[in-house]
């Protein structure tokens, strides 16, 4: 989208961020500023993360600071009011925000390349929702499968649904509609999600363009999916299960707070299968296929190119080739959330400085809604 | 509730709110601060007021101003994020806020005396609407009869009901969660409504309690109904329905707005019936009754000490007589209104400080929410 054409409120949004920059200890050629992109992308705030949210989403983010052009604006959110449509105690809520800080922070995301924040202490993501929330179907609402998922219900049922009407929150079925206003908040062109996202940002274009058809306007930037090519990373113990922080089994994930040895032992430990040498087959040789996975998301290489290296492996062997790509990957990653965990004043300065941040681009946007729909 | 034994939000508020009075030009003995009384009621920014409106909320408000003790804190909000429920042409919502206010405080409420904003004006409101959101049954928000109502569908209707798969926007439905947030962000203790609002009124206190309970606190007061005393006012074309802004016929209704000679004209041609002499009968005598109504409302005497002044009339002298006491009552208004609209910028700015005042004190109680669970 060229500065020229895009709306006022994406123009402000720029001059602002390149204000920001310019002022921002890394210089960034101005040249470059004039066709921003924008990167948003957000993560629940819910405890010390598996190999699996790492490699999906905080490892990804350290590689988009490392590798995007200054001229790409990203923004990081810790979405802790996603978090409460399913709240946790309030004193782990509080520790996974600075967790999870620490982690994103651990993973290589430079808090000075980009904005890293909470979302709760940026009031325009609920002020947006709430507008959007006026702008939304509920019988779409309705048919999408989030909330059916949490609720374990079958991705047909509707909202009278007996469990629904029991158990369901308005939070957890409104859900992608605050998702929505996290992303057009920011003018975001790009989002990068798994495949479980693709329906929500669906969500999001589509009430973008009601908006902006409706007001016949340009307020909202249409995103699209940045498709994150590392697969599914699944349980140890049962590969054909996705890996998750509530199995109850602990040698079915490893944690990013792993040490070398209880990394070892849990990919020792791992399920494979008996036929000989290591081809992927995620089909027929789920387990084996899985550790090639993590192996081809660590070093970003495709499957095949990790079968090359392995092919003539015995499964012990194999094992620990895994254990030490994991290993000399993660254990600096382990060592830096140490450090920075043990400062928390630091977290709670970078996410501040963070919110203000964010806060400043968000009232942009906002600002520009409200006048549109006459709210100002 | 004593100082002594209240949550630490509500002392907040109440320390605030001390400060904040014993600084503004009216000072208030110290003593009656020590226990406040909050009411809270909202009205939506719809255009000019009929006289149904000017009877059930405004000129009410005016009396609290009036009357109440100096340690009645009194907020009154002009709630433009539940008109976008139904989104109204950006032109008219923004002159409607402004008319809003100017109506207001024709009807007497001083804004020195009270607290008058724009509720898309503090932020807490959307802030705390989502926090009550995720705590908010989805199977009690659908039983809920207002959606219903707008849509023109059964009290009964589920949300599977075609038309409201059809035709319901989210937040039509989230509506009474966002009241909810209305009424507990300023620790209300009364909230002035209307029978119709008794059902969202409830939900509040659920919510409240829930709340309040899930967490073992007392963050938020236990709001309860103030009955507004005036029966609703009916068209005076046809006295078995409501009087409403969007009757077609002009001469249905009495607008704040309307001179004498507007008022006797259509007072002249209000439907009655043909019985002889002045009886309270609203089933046999609607359109009779619906005149004792509006005079007992202006009055705020009885409907059988109104009969008592009229009963010996013809219908023709109980007319004039009726348009006599409303004239009496709304030309001040009607000055008032237009001294008052002739100057947007006095409106913007009451509205401003008033959006400073509500915010002060939301942020006390939003803060103690978020801590309450974590998200600080």
């Amino acid at each position: 989208m060229s500065g020229q054409n895009a709306c006022p409120a994406l123009r402000a949004v720029n001059s602002a961020w390149r204000r920001q920059y310019s002022t921002s200890a890394r210089k960034t050629p101005p040249a470059l500023l004039n066709s921003p992109n924008t990167v948003f992308s957000g993560i629940q705030p819910t405890g010390v993360a598996h190999i699996g949210n790492y490699l999906g989403a905080l490892s990804a983010w350290g590689r988009l600071c490392a590798r995007s052009p200054p001229s790409t604006r990203l923004i990081f959110s810790i979405v802790d009011l996603h978090a409460i449509t399913m709240p946790p105690p309030p004193e782990s809520l509080r520790e996974y925000k600075r967790q999870g800080a620490a982690m994103i922070m651990a993973s290589g995301v430079d808090p000075e390349r980009c904005v890293l924040y909470a979302q709760s202490a940026v009031s325009a993501h609920t002020e947006l929702c709430w507008i959007l929330t006026c702008m939304s179907e509920f019988g779409y609402l309705s048919r999408m499968t989030q909330w059916k998922s949490k609720l374990n219900i079958a991705d047909d049922a509707s909202t009278d649904n007996r469990e629904a009407q029991k158990h369901l929150n308005l939070g957890l079925f409104s859900y992608p509609v605050l998702q929505a206003a996290d992303i057009l908040l920011y003018q975001t062109n790009q989002v990068p999600v798994g495949d479980d996202q693709v329906q929500h940002l669906e969500l999001t274009r589509h009430i973008a363009d009601r908006f902006n058809t409706r007001y016949d306007c340009n307020v909202f930037t249409m995103p699209n999916v940045l498709l994150t090519p590392t697969p599914r990373i699944m349980s140890l113990k049962n590969p054909k299960k996705k890996m998750s922080k509530s199995d109850t089994a602990v040698g079915s994930r490893i944690m990013i707070s792993d040490t070398a040895d209880q990394i070892a032992k849990k990919i020792k430990g791992a399920v494979t299968d008996s036929i000989e040498g290591i081809t992927y087959d995620p089909e027929a040789r789920p387990g084996v296929a899985n550790l090639i996975d993590i192996v081809a998301g660590i070093t970003e290489q495709p499957q095949k190119e990790v079968v090359k290296q392995y092919s003539m492996m015995k499964h012990g062997e194999f094992k620990t080739a895994v254990t030490d790509v994991i290993v000399s990957n993660l254990d600096p990653v382990r060592l830096e959330f140490q450090r920075i965990s043990a400062d928390p004043e630091y977290i709670d300065a970078i996410l501040r400085r963070g919110a203000e941040r964010a806060n400043e681009i968000a009232q942009l946007t906002l600002t520009e809604v409200k006048r549109t729909i006459g709210l100002l």
